[in-house]
């Protein structure tokens, strides 16, 4: 027995369910926090459990170039070398390749590539990555796939598709079953229907613990992105875990819960923290802005995070201005307990069947107050 | 009634005593970790007081700066703002004028300067050190002095103590006296034993809730600074705490208590912990070296510490390599813990009447492996 999925409630095409794996329970719909390089940058993983995550990301390409996929593994594997003991889920390096490398030569194969970190070449394959992924000791491994760009003509996008769905099959044939653990496919097709039907047909030929949406969140805007969910979810099995990759804000993923997604994982909280953007009920807010100099109210009032209960706006406007690392760890805080706190949100609106009305009230608030400050 | 303070234990010169203070007790000898912006770098103040702190140290220099401290005074003085409700003490900022700023001209009135932030015009006095470190809030205030050059002649030397005593003079003076808040004097005179016993007899003359050895660890050495200590403390009150400012490392430490020191404050082991250097009972490790690649041990066995209990060598030693702010914040955490163990072990080898036999047991293991690394 892999992972498995029960769906507790739903409402419309939104579901709240659970994921059971190896090392505990996700909650559904579900925000991972990005760990790329074996941390959540200027947390710690208390921290990180604090704000309500129930599972982490971690990123192959960066740990197979550094420290490698085989020292983790000799250390006991990646919860134990990080210190996370819930779940993790790691992508599969296809995307990085593309964004981050460089020289890269792809074949039917694999792709080979350079480090971004000191030039030295790197040969990825569905079945490295499976191995990677295996020594890392994740708890949901991602098949290997082209991340197909965008815009992209039909035809390429097809081309492109056309390999992922023979690296997926690939990817099952080498992923090693372990109990609790999973492996998710990942359709592609850019934004064309045909493509995104026919992708997740050959997944589900293949057969997969889970299914994720992939190419998405790479310039097409929020309307396109509905509207390639729109037309793609039916064709994903209702029994399984469905993941929308790299997405998002919290209206993307409103949005996309209520089209029927589990999962997500982004930077966005993360990497607006450590840039002064604190995201709250009234939009985001740019805590370097010097209205908040003097401004003794907390962030968000009733947020439960650190940065909201023991400190003022003028205390983290006066981190950043002095370029102090606590701002970034705090505004990290209060981002990831925003988005979990969102995700708590959706799942209890599921089960009250009241996603609709939960949807435009955080929408109208938090769209009513956005200016550029 | 200021602060008070009580000796419980002596052996030799050394004091195990209580310094009480309106925001609590402080056990000494006492290490102050050093937090210059109104946060110790990296750190949240749970973390530092985790670490077995008793006591902070902020800078009234860079805070009159950034974000002053009458905006500090109206979010509810640097405790709150900080969220630090311990124990504080400012230094009076002469120290960090003479090294940061630029521009500087000292007259017997004060010091004008201009801001090593914007170049902006400041003056400070001592009546503006007292103000400006009333606003703050801090349980123990700093007179103001100036900081005596090293090396410098006798006469220079002289002239400048001179000047602090006066100083000292209108620090007491213009102090605004609170149940358990307390300014300490600032003994100078370099490292001439006449002017160290004029200074200490004059700011016994004008009567101090404690007593600072300042103008030490300006590059004089540990032989020399020793040896001021030995032909300082014995004119310094017995009944009142001893601080020597801006030290050290754990061996310049020992030797201070042993010569009858009750408070220190130094950035080494913060800054140290920024830049990948443990301290351990073996001596300093470097984490970026590539031996501890693949080592799985924890970086000192039996420290409580985070970074010891749930991390590897290993770990740490990517952190850094992937410039990670965990990395910074684990090793800093690591390195205040050390320093308070050392201090616990100091407070409980003087009630037991074993100081010597401590000093010298720590002393043999931690200079044994004394490598560079």
């Amino acid at each position: 027995m892999s992972l498995t999925f029960k769906i507790n409630y739903t409402d419309g095409l939104a579901r709240n369910g659970v994921v059971k794996t190896a090392h505990g329970e996700i909650r559904t719909p579900a925000f991972m926090p990005v760990g790329t390089a074996a941390t959540v940058k200027g947390m710690t993983p208390e921290a990180v459990a604090q704000t309500g995550a129930d599972i982490l990301l971690s990123n192959t390409y960066h740990l197979m170039l550094r420290p490698s996929a085989e020292l983790i593994a000799k250390m006991g594997g990646l919860h134990k070398f990080m210190n996370w003991n819930k779940p993790i889920l790691t992508d599969s390096g296809g995307f990085q390749v593309m964004s981050l490398s460089k020289l890269r030569k792809i074949s039917e194969h694999g792709v080979v590539f350079k480090s971004h970190l000191d030039g030295s070449e790197y040969n990825l394959t569905p079945e490295r990555s499976m191995e990677i992924q295996h020594l890392l000791g994740s708890d949901i491994t991602m098949a290997f796939d082209e991340c197909t760009p965008f815009p992209v003509s039909e035809e390429e996008a097809e081309k492109s598709m056309q390999l992922s769905m023979r690296w997926a099959q690939r990817s099952k044939d080498a992923f090693i079953k372990r109990e609790g653990y999973g492996l998710f496919g990942i359709v592609q097709g850019s934004v064309f229907p045909k493509l995104r039907e026919e992708s997740a047909n050959a997944l589900k030929q293949i057969g997969f613990d889970g299914y994720a949406v992939g190419g998405l969140a790479v310039g097409e805007g929020q309307e396109l992105m509905f509207s390639v969910l729109d037309f793609t979810m039916p064709h994903l099995p209702a029994d399984r875990p469905r993941y929308l990759m790299g997405v998002g804000k919290p209206d993307d993923i409103i949005g996309a819960v209520q089209r029927g997604i589990d999962m997500f994982d982004c930077v966005i909280p993360t990497r607006a923290g450590r840039f002064a953007r604190g995201y709250t009920d009234e939009g985001e807010k740019n805590l370097r802005n010097a209205k908040f100099a003097d401004d003794p109210r907390p962030l968000q009032e009733n947020c439960p995070c650190p940065a909201c209960t023991s400190y003022s706006r003028s205390y983290l406007h006066h981190l950043f201005k002095a370029e102090e690392m606590l701002g970034a760890t705090l505004l990290t805080w209060h981002n990831l307990t925003f988005y979990q706190q969102l995700m708590q949100g959706l799942r209890d609106a599921i089960e009250l069947q009241k996603l609709n009305e939960f949807a435009e009230g955080f929408l109208v608030k938090y769209r009513k107050e956005q200016c550029p400050d």
